[in-house]
Formats: C-alpha cells, sequence, structure tokens
C-alpha cells in the first residue's frame, strides 16, 4: 500500500477530491467519518478518493487515495474508502459522470430504509430529475459474500438499466436498506447532488406527513421545470446551454 | 443584454434587493442558489431582482439586474431570475407592494406539495394574517406551454381575486407543487414573511402530527390578534399606526 | 410615556430583564422581536420588560421598560411588550415568582395549538415537574373584547386554580392557540424553563409518532426524579436543597 | 466530600473525562447541564465523572469527581452525578468498558419514552451493533424506592442478560422513560456511541414515518457490514484490527 509517491502526482484531482470531501460535514450531509466523495479523470482512468475511518478535520489533499480502474492503488499510502468499489463499477458503467458521493444524511436513508423511491411531488426534485428517485431492490445473500462493495454498484448499475433511467439525466439513487449515491460531472457537482437528494427526501416526507395521499406533479410540470434548467433551450443560469451534471 | 450602463443608476433600488436577498441564506430559506427577492420602485416603474443560477456567497449589489414592467431589462448584464416574468405579473397586479420572495423552505414546500392551504391553528399566523394561507390550484398544460413563469403569477393572482383575498392583507401564498411567493412594502419585509411563513408551516405540520383533527382559531382571536398588529387601533410596536407590509 | 428618568433607576433588574431576553434568540427559542422576558422586584413592586416589536439585535438594557402592579410605566420611553397585562396578572397570581417568559419556539406552540396538555412521557419532564403541562381553554369572545391579555393572565391563573396546581411547583403552561409561558424564581430561571418546556414537547411530539399509545411514567418514578430534585431529601446539584424555581 | 487532594492525581483520567463531556454539548446530544460521561481507569479501579448540576461552559478538568467501585469519593470536592451509581454498577457488570455516556437526546429519548427497542433498519445501525437496541422494562417501585441510580444499572446489565446480548459488542441501550446509555473503550468513544445513537433514532423514526411498516435489514447484510468493521476480517479504517469499543 505504501510506494514511492511524488508529491506533486495527481495533485489537482486529490485537491478536487480533498474540497468536495469537506463538503460532507459543512453542508450536514454526515457526521464523524462517515460518507465518501471521489473524483474521475476518465482520461487516465483513476479516481481520487478519501481514505476509509479518516474524521474530516483530520483530511489533507494528500491523505486523498488514488485508484484505478482495475481497483489498484496508483497514489497514497493509507487505505481508500471502503466503498471503493462501488465507485469503481459506477465509474466504469455510467459514462461521463467524474464525481460520486456517499453520504448517510437522514432523509435520504430514511427513505433508503423504507425501500420507497422518491415521488416527483414538487419543482424542487424536478428541477434535479424529471422521474421518481429509486431505491435499488436489498442485496441477496450471494451478492454480499461475493464482493459486498462491488455488487452495491452492480445493484445501482442494474436498477438504472431496467428502469430504463439514464444516469447522466438523474444524477442520484437510494441503495435500499443502506443510504444515498450521486454523482455528476465533477466532484463538487455529486456533493450538490447529495445536498439536493436530502433536501428533496425531506421534503417528500413531510409532504406525506401532511396529506398520505399527496399526488405526483403532473407530467407537463416536471417537463416543463426540468427542460428549463436541463433542454436545449435551457434559460436557468448564465449560459445558454447548462447540464444537469 | 449587456449594455452601457453606469454603475450608479438604480443603486439604492440594487443595494435594498442584495440586502434582503441575503436574508435568504442567512434565515435558512433555501439553499444554494434557490430562491429569489425583487424590490419595486412603483415611481419609475422597475425592479430590481437577483440574478439567475448565481451563489448567494458570489452576489454583490452590482450582480442585481433592473428590469422594468414591461419585461424589459433596464440594468445589468446577468439574466435575471427565471422567476423574473412572475415578480412583473404580481407587481403589476398587487397595487402597493414593493418587494416579492420566492424560496424552497421545506416546510412551506412540503404544504405547496400537499396541495392544501395552511389553517389558522395559532395566533403566530393570525398576527401576520387573519385567514388561512391559500394554495393555487396545480396549473394547466396550455398555460405551462404558454409561459410558465408568467403563468405562476397569473395564477396567483386568480387565486386572490376568487377567494376575494387582499394581498395587503395577506402577503403570502403557495403556489401548489412548487413552493411559497410572499411580499410586503419592502423587500426586507417580504423576505420577513416568507421566514414567518416558514415557521407558520412547520407549527401547522407539527400541530397536525399531535393533533390530526385540530381545529383552526376561532374568529374572534384571529381579529383580535390581526386587529392589534395591523388594526386601526393596532398597539403592538412602537408606532401608533402600523401596517402588516 | 416619556419621562424624566434617571438612567441608574432600576439599572439591575433592567439589566437582568435584558440579559434573559438575549436567551431567547441564543437558545433559538422565537425568531425576529417574538416573545418576551420580564423580571420582577416584588419588593417594589415593579418588573422589568421587553419592549413591543424590538429586535433582539436593538435591545439595550436601556431600552427595558419598568412597569408597576397597577400597570403604570414606572420608567422607559418604549412601549412596553403587548403581553405586559399577562405578565402583569401572573406576578399578582402567582406569589413568588421572579422571572417570566413567553416565547413562539415551535413545539411548545404546535402542542398548544393542538389544544392538549402534554403528559410525562419521561424523566426529561418529570425532572422540572411531576405531573403534565395544561393547556388552558380557548378564551371567550367577551374575555376577548375586554381585555385580551389580561384575561390571557386570568386564563393561566384559573387554569392552575381549578386543577389544583402549584405554580411553583410546575413552572409553565399552555396557553390554547397561542404558546407557552414560564416563570422562575428569575428572568434567567424562566427562560431556562421556556427552553425545558421547547425540548419536553418536542420529545412528546416525537415519542407519539413511534408510538401513538405511549403511556406515562408511573407514579413512582415521576415522584422520584422530582423529589430527587427538588424534594426536602434533593441530591441533584451541588446545594443541599435546591428549588424547582 | 472536600479533602487534602493533590492537584496532579487523576489527572490524565480527569482531562479524558473533561474532553469527553464537552462533546456534549458540541455535538447536540443535551443542552444545559444534562447529560454525563465517565472515564474509567480498570487497574486502579476509580473512574472520573462530570460533577452534577455544573453547565459544560464551567467545567473544568479539575471539577471532575473521581470515584472509586465501591462509590466512595476518591478525589475532587463537588458532588459527582446523581447518575454516578449507574455508572459504577455497569463499570463493574461490563468487563472490559473504559467511558460511559448518558445523555437527554431527542430521539434516543423519545424511543425509550416509547418503550421499544430501534429495530436493525439499516446499514448506519449494522455498522455499530449487530441487533437491536434493546429498551429496559420500567423500573418497579421497590427499585425506585431502595436506591434508584443503582437500580437504573442493575436495569440495564439485567436487560443485557437476559437477552442474551454482549456489551461489548453493542454498546449501548435505551432505558425505559428515561434515555440512552452508552459505552465504548474511552470514554471519547462512549459520546461517539451516543451521537451515533441518536442519529440512528432519527433514521428509524423518519423511516417509520414514510414506512410504518418497513422490515429490518436482512440478517445477511447485518452481519455483512458488522463484520467489515469489527469481525477479524475488518477492513474499514486504517488499522488491520478494529474493535467497535
Amino acid at each position: 500500500m505504501s510506494g514511492d509517491f511524488q508529491s506533486g502526482d495527481w495533485k489537482s484531482l486529490r485537491e478536487e477530491a480533498f474540497e468536495a470531501n469537506l463538503e460532507i460535514p459543512r453542508r450536514g450531509l454526515a457526521i464523524y467519518t462517515w460518507g465518501n466523495v471521489s473524483a474521475f479523470d476518465p482520461g487516465r482512468g483513476v479516481f481520487a478518493i478519501k481514505p476509509s475511518g479518516v474524521a474530516y478535520d483530520d483530511l489533507r489533499p494528500e491523505s486523498m487515495v488514488v485508484v484505478d480502474l482495475d481497483g489498484k492503488i496508483a497514489w497514497g499510502k493509507l487505505n481508500p474508502s471502503s466503498d471503493t468499489e462501488t465507485h469503481r463499477v459506477l465509474y466504469q458503467a455510467f459514462a461521463g459522470i467524474r464525481g460520486i458521493t456517499h453520504t448517510h444524511s437522514p432523509y435520504a436513508v430514511a427513505w433508503a430504509q423504507a425501500r420507497k423511491p422518491v415521488p416527483v411531488f414538487g419543482t424542487t426534485h424536478a428541477d434535479h430529475g424529471a422521474e421518481e428517485i429509486p431505491c435499488t431492490a436489498i442485496m441477496g445473500p450471494e451478492a454480499v459474500k461475493n464482493n459486498y462493495e462491488l455488487e452495491t454498484g452492480n445493484l445501482i448499475v442494474e436498477t438504472f438499466r431496467q428502469s430504463g433511467k439514464e444516469p447522466l439525466h438523474l444524477p442520484m439513487t437510494l441503495v435500499a436498506g443502506h443510504g444515498p449515491f450521486t454523482w455528476g460531472d465533477s466532484a463538487a457537482k455529486s456533493v450538490y447532488h447529495a445536498a439536493v437528494l436530502e433536501e428533496v427526501c425531506k421534503m417528500a416526507l413531510l409532504t406525506l406527513s401532511i396529506a398520505p395521499d399527496a399526488a405526483p406533479l403532473p407530467e407537463h410540470i416536471i417537463r416543463k421545470h426540468w427542460e428549463r434548467k436541463h433542454g436545449p433551450g435551457a434559460y436557468y443560469g448564465q449560459n445558454s446551454c447548462l447540464s444537469i451534471m
């Protein structure tokens, strides 16, 4: 695990991952060492990820671990996050993403523990995804025994494939009984989506508490909100062409 | 969108809008770039509003955009908030208001997503409005296609007209499936009403969680609380004649 | 309302009230100008109270208003809190109290809006009162018309008298449809009880959300917790004889 | 209670207890003086514990009280926490623990007041204990009269014995109608478990609010999460052999 690493190697990728990881405690998305963010460089086929079990206060850019798409450590002296294999599977399967975030934020975890997809109850949700946020199935005993973290990635990929969901259009999911995984076109954007998901999950839970039979937003409003931010004629923000990622 | 603007133009209006926008993150009424506040100068027929998709930390008085009542940009180099048309309709229809706030605060959004008006359960509510806070209908496909943000304004205006509500007496509403819009006699007052609405929505949800069949406050107490703050004999505060706005 | 006041008059009483009022925003018990605390000097028959409608950030010891037991202003240039008459009635009726706090903290307001007494579900409650926290009846139209704030005080006094509750043993109540009033042997202690009441109300609501039919603590444990803090053989804290107030 | 104590006595044990007690307000686990942490030195058979009824802001390492396993004060001028006897019983019965924390954090208290064990709804829970978190029975009148705090300890020990739970594998419990007690191989670790328990209790309550009939995590996932952190082949964190304590 140790190595003759040069301190300048993968510097900007590690710094991107480092900065994004610090957003987790800043946004209140996890306590202690829970949660992790990675930043991916598709050209070189490596990602920088948080080391396992290290408190956010103790993180430094040089404590990030760089892992390649075969799962081998390319740089770093610490153990990478125990969820590294999940990140690796997602980078391989979801072309175009460059950052992944996993947290244990309480409202997203609650939906994951309830094993329910989050309906599109309003425009806050539709602004970031034009469909319900899926929740995977519970993983079976064989997959758990085989390679749990890798199979967690497979479960997410399978959930998107079976439901025909496009990961570049819906940058978030819930893993049943576990919690949220989100992604984006940068590490920072993946944490942004983690914060959005937590807020959307909180709003959805509160909505059900007022109206247990609340109806989803009709499709014509979902589409409108999605397209004003992400469609070809998007007009939200300062650029003519915004992408969700 | 660019122009030969003088930096001193609309300075105090832009500063008023700028300061009021900063209250949104300070009061925890929205995360990231969500939400927007405008300040209206009825004499000159223009309002200053937050630019679209800019983070609160990056806002400056000179990033505000000044828009006239025809929807044309009178000053500023950035795109105005995507909700600008909603603000414009309300300034045209609700004579006397000088500031408007839109947020995605979670409890107000939950009531909007539940598509329910907020009953007057207590004096905190009655101090700021002597009637339930309405929730608009869901907008139909035609209106969405036509001009979504302008029609959102029309929907609010129509909701107040049909129910005979007086916007100067009830400075807040919920847009179904979306979230809260509030107003006041200044930009600052409109944000104040956004914070009040969030607190009232939270209290109402918690009330239902204890007593699902909770009864509204009787009319004689609602009237009393409203009038001690806003009636002709108002005695709350330091002035003999306070207005709600 | 103005007067030829000496700046040194009632200095320590005003400072006690001032400091206790600042605890309201520090403890998150109310937003903006909501809520008020008074400090009572029984020897001289006056109390210092927050001025009406002034933001906590703008409060100074010299903005406190000193009112006597006949309701006349003994010192100060500002209007006293609109709830001043409620404080006055309580100081007259509840011998031994020296501070009163009124807030709009959300969980206590929710119970008041649900118009339900708070059962003794646990020891956090029993440590501060050996019985359920009462909620008054809704005030009738005559009383509201007569003198609303004075009648609010009468309602609290009547609630305690009818139920045989001893205000020195249970320093808190809910006013139906309105919110909490608490008291103590100092202004600071009355705010402490406001924070305790909010926490107890939150815990009780969460308890019902897990177990809608939750049973109150049995009497032998309620008594034990009360007495270890307040009985003749009290052994909590650093003094041999602690009082609840 | 006073004594001819040397200021250097038990210095590191008192400092460990002092630092751990400060984590209670930092993590928002209790307000005012509520809650207490102790640090145990098994070699010398003493533990340092928070004094009774002292605010966290006023705590110093020298205000900690050192108590031996017979319940006698070995060092310190203040009264120890009123819960000292509970700590003493647990140190005697649960071999291997070196720190104990008691708080009144609201979600853990809610489950204790609901008198329900917390099911293992997800991996956040399973990471810290492979079984439901038990809730004791309500203490009977005899035990309360006998020695309440000592009997609270006995109740916890009895709950673990009867259910065959291993305190080194499940470092937390709820005392019915009261609140949480947690422990660990250091005072700091016991506070960590108090924060974990609060988060797990919050997540479980939110889960039930979405799905009142939510199912526990299947055993094969519970085991996996437990073992990747605490089993012989644990691979979470930076050490090859991590213990839960």
